[in-house]
């Protein structure tokens, strides 16, 4: 069965540097089936693509090499890594792109890529190395090198880490939340998972009062529902629209999960003493 | 031979949707041929979708299995299906989107995809059967699953239908049509086939008037041409440039295919009181 | 081991024109590895894909067959070809695309492909020779088809060439090169490479005078650096931001490279002198 290489980056789709990652791996793994995640992360928006692979982790054949260049500190003094999970294996920059799938899904082992015998020659560039390193570990990896000889192992505790900031659990039940990401659909989602949301009724956004129900037809055309989404957070939705521009909202802002919408008038008062 | 499946989605390519079916199908068919036909569909938009996979649906090769997910109904009663048609698969949402390729090419069987053996889990999200469904489904198809298998056959008879209205041929000769897609380059692609458009020498959008040639190299640049186009209809092109912005033109405009340039006056006054 | 075939056109990605290309390869030869360089070019420009090919092309694998479709010449006489380099080939319009790697890389033969027996029909349409005829002689080479069967030979003085000015090295020392390509993160590719720029300090585009270092970082955020990107190019970036949009710079501009900055006023003098 060929092993699976996925990639990720912030790269673009309109220079062939995606296709060169392609080329650099079927050089050395012809036979690695290479699967696009997302190539239109904001460029170097680390926090963006944690969530990418979050979300999309859990849904590849085991063995799977993901493989992610979003990479601010390109040519500085970051370490390059690669991780191996229960399952699987992750290949990047040490710039917590890893973070999410560490917190939810562990790891078990990590190492530095300093063996130059697994990059692309012995000089890799200074701009790109997601061609001259991090393509071609992956590909050795796929081709069968052992993980061990990639570099030499690092501890886990010293790895870079970029963690969302947990859920606030309030004392009167509520639960104050952010938005962690917008799709392409314009959905909000949030960094509230399915055990936080069970058993609370709306949620509170901007001057927005949202009921939970399950799928995005169960209010009219036009109106905003959260619902947990395919990815397993809670995410604000608008049936037939977009909710981003209904709401106007961005990454980071806060949301308000209450168990029952007849208090919203306390609740309204307790989020603005809280901000 | 591995199988084809291709995927023609509105997911966007910001997001890692699209990877996460590409995984799904990897997991259960890793030797799939996996091709994208366009993830770039207007949202919800299954009159594009309807003539996108028309367009591309003659080319794959036998047994190619088309995934569709342009499903506003997710998560309603909307029936999930499967087709086989002469020589080849369609599996996606029961809202239209293979009502082109139906009607061209004709369907032999239908399926529901009630059995939840061929799902990715027995309990697929609300949100995201692309995933869930539609791309497992293809998958195990690929990996020779019997098409009856899928679930019960449903009468063809009941498939819900999205159809272009069929050209208008008048008794003085002219054809109404419309323009029923617009491409990157900003073609005007109506719904007039090489059959229809047989023995006519211009076509007239608007206030103009267009000859009918076989190339967009046979006018000047930055002239309007009508020629039947890669898909076989007749498209409104303009050699080196885009038609719509020179025309202003939108999907659903009428066009008017005439015998003969002569006649135009004459037309023209007829078009206006057909409006 | 499976043959690459590489795709590089300026189809967009918004209608099914490149999955089309795929299938009619699968059709041909389903076991090739096919691998997108880009499908942004800007319609019809030829340039950009000489540049986007001449820097993806020492990446792949021995015996890959890059197609290259941006073809404002479709329909007309201009000739289909296919090229045969030291270690690879190269199938497209014969319109200067593949003028870099020929300049750089060299070619050793050429042939029409007037050979019907490789094209998807005896008669292709008149504008999509990508379905119809390009990639179809794809996937045929990769299947084992000799070269020398898709047509007979033409002389390589024969084909049409898009070279780039060269730069010009001034008495002074001072280099005048310019601006061949702009990239999706807004850095500014020259004309110079990493031979002309050996003993110069710095670059001169419009009113800035740009440092020459190793890295993006190696200036503060916010400034720009010139260095020697990973495709062999003197490139202008800005570290954390878009050269192009603090420059305003466009294609086609002009760089001037110096030994020392400290000779600045007398070089922009001569800059005048010489526009």
């Amino acid at each position: 069965m060929p092993t699976c290489i996925t990639l990720l980056t912030d790269f673009g789709l309109q220079d062939p540097y995606v296709g060169v990652m392609k080329g650099a791996i079927a050089t050395i793994c012809p036979q690695a089936t290479v699967i696009d995640l997302t190539h239109q992360i904001s460029p170097q928006d680390i926090a963006a693509a944690r969530f990418a692979l979050l979300s999309a982790y859990p849904y590849f054949p085991q063995g799977t090499i993901h493989t992610v260049v979003v990479d601010p500190g390109v040519g500085t003094a970051r370490r390059a890594i690669a991780l191996r999970t229960e399952s699987d294996y992750l290949v990047g920059p040490d710039n917590g792109v890893f973070s999410g799938v560490i917190q939810h899904h562990g790891v078990e082992a990590a190492v530095t890529l300093t063996n130059p015998e697994y990059w692309r020659s012995p000089k890799p560039s200074q701009t790109f190395h997601g061609r001259d390193i991090f393509a071609p570990v992956a590909a050795h990896l796929a081709a069968g090198v052992a993980f061990a000889d990639l570099g030499p192992a690092i501890a886990l505790d010293t790895l870079v880490t970029l963690e969302m900031p947990p859920p606030v659990h309030q004392s009167d039940g509520i639960v104050i939340g952010q938005i962690q990401a917008i799709d392409y659909f314009g959905n909000l989602i949030t960094n509230l998972d399915r055990a936080i949301v069970a058993g609370h009724g709306s949620i509170v956004l901007g001057p927005h009062v949202i009921p939970l129900d399950a799928t995005y037809s169960a209010v009219p055309v036009g109106s905003l529902v959260a619902l947990i989404g395919s990815h397993g957070w809670l995410e604000v939705a608008c049936n037939g629209s977009r909710a981003q521009a209904d709401c106007g909202a961005q990454v980071g802002d806060r949301v308000y999960l209450q168990g029952d919408q007849s208090i919203l008038p306390n609740c309204i008062g307790e989020i603005e003493a809280t901000q």
